[in-house]
């Protein structure tokens, strides 16, 4: 059966999270329901992150068989025309080998973490970012997360239900950057535990706004306790913009 | 009586305009009516431009006279706790001398005009961005651009509802620039005509595509005729920026 690979734009608000559940449309469905509609096929469509709800993407990547062969722009097309109204798309598709996996083949995962700090609340990026009215001092915030950069047991930065079988990652990225009202939070890694980045920017957020110093930020991942960490960061700031694999991948439709 | 300038965001999707209208709540309406509810008194707003239904505003200004002397950033957080949930807020306010008007004081006002320009459509910039399938050929429309910078008479590119006394308008800069899948125009003038904006983006995709070229642009405008410009692009890919006065203004509240 021939494979494909997809990636996908999505805003987390209107769906449960990536993952199918019963308590309402989750982006999984969403996907799986357009493309029985169009290939008349019952395709399972694997992603490569399970973001939570109200997580938005920018470049979801997932896989699925289909019985025939479709052109890749068809595919794209037909897909995003049953896709419509919700906000859902698949920006490109392309054939896949039979062994690429979107989640297990991942080698790179990069967020984007966007938090609006400034007095008055959000209009145009609503639903889109963190509002955060305290200032926020985004160099202390870049010292603190220069600390947990590398390989740690992350246990501080976990969800109490996370089901990664290790605590050990290895954070290549993390970075902050002022634009204008926007504190920017980049995370980069091979794999994430549950929550890891929300928690670690609830973490940085607790530096920028003076409660803790870079050197809590050290004793957070030191303690590998949940409690040792900042508060979960909201859902909406987050986006998962990019998935990387080793093989280059035109990613093209 | 003092008078306060505000600078103020708005989502244009959500509102019949800028203006006060019969059919609709107007983003005037929105603002008067908060203002009404935090002071007691009803004051009349005053805009720097009339936006359409539709367009947003980053940096829409306003100004209004109070009978009460009020601090600042009592009046900002005031009336951004009575304007929720609407998607309008304002960012600053400061006292204004007793001649400042924002419509008639304005020196400049600067737009950005938003295209996504790719074949699936918008998620994350939904009613942000004018979806645009088609290749659009930056550089053409930049060069188009050049024909239109200047003062001319924009008959052209001038709705007939349009109520200004002279067609003629000095266009300080209009730049395209592409930006990823997003192709981005950036009109500033004194002041604008109506829908002077979004005729021009009309025209300059017509180039974009290839259906014309620069030289069309430049017969446009000369042909002083709204038929020979291109169509009026929609208003969701429009935001009113920034306005301009003489006076530095702090613009800080």
């Amino acid at each position: 059966m021939p494979r494909y690979r997809v990636r996908i734009e999505y805003d987390g608000g209107h769906f449960v999270g990536w993952q199918r559940q019963t308590n309402g449309l989750s982006v999984q469905e969403a996907l799986e329901t357009a493309l029985e509609r169009l290939t008349g096929e019952t395709p399972r469509v694997f992603g490569a992150g399970r973001t939570d709800a109200g997580v938005h993407a920018a470049g979801q990547v997932a896989h699925f068989d289909l019985a025939r062969d479709w052109p890749v722009k068809a595919l794209r097309d037909g897909a995003n025309f049953h896709l419509k109204p919700l906000p859902v798309a698949i920006l490109a598709a392309e054939p896949a080998p039979d062994d690429f996996d979107a989640r297990f083949s991942a080698i790179r995962r990069r967020y984007r973490y966007r938090i609006l700090n400034r007095r008055s609340p959000p209009v145009l990026e609503r639903g889109h970012v963190w509002f955060f009215a305290k200032p926020l001092d985004a160099l202390a915030m870049q010292a603190a997360a220069e600390r947990l950069i590398g390989q740690h047991d992350f246990s501080s930065f976990r969800a109490a239900q996370c089901q990664a079988k290790s605590p050990v990652k290895t954070l290549d990225r993390l970075t902050v950057t002022r634009l204008g009202e926007e504190v920017r939070v980049e995370a980069e890694a091979r794999s994430f535990l549950h929550n890891q980045v929300r928690i670690t920017v609830g973490t940085l957020a607790r530096v920028g706004e003076g409660a803790w110093t870079p050197d809590d930020a050290t004793r957070a991942v030191r303690a590998v306790d949940r409690k040792a960490a900042g508060p979960t960061a909201p859902p909406e700031g987050l986006c998962l913009m990019e998935v990387g694999y080793s093989d280059a991948g035109s990613d093209e439709a």
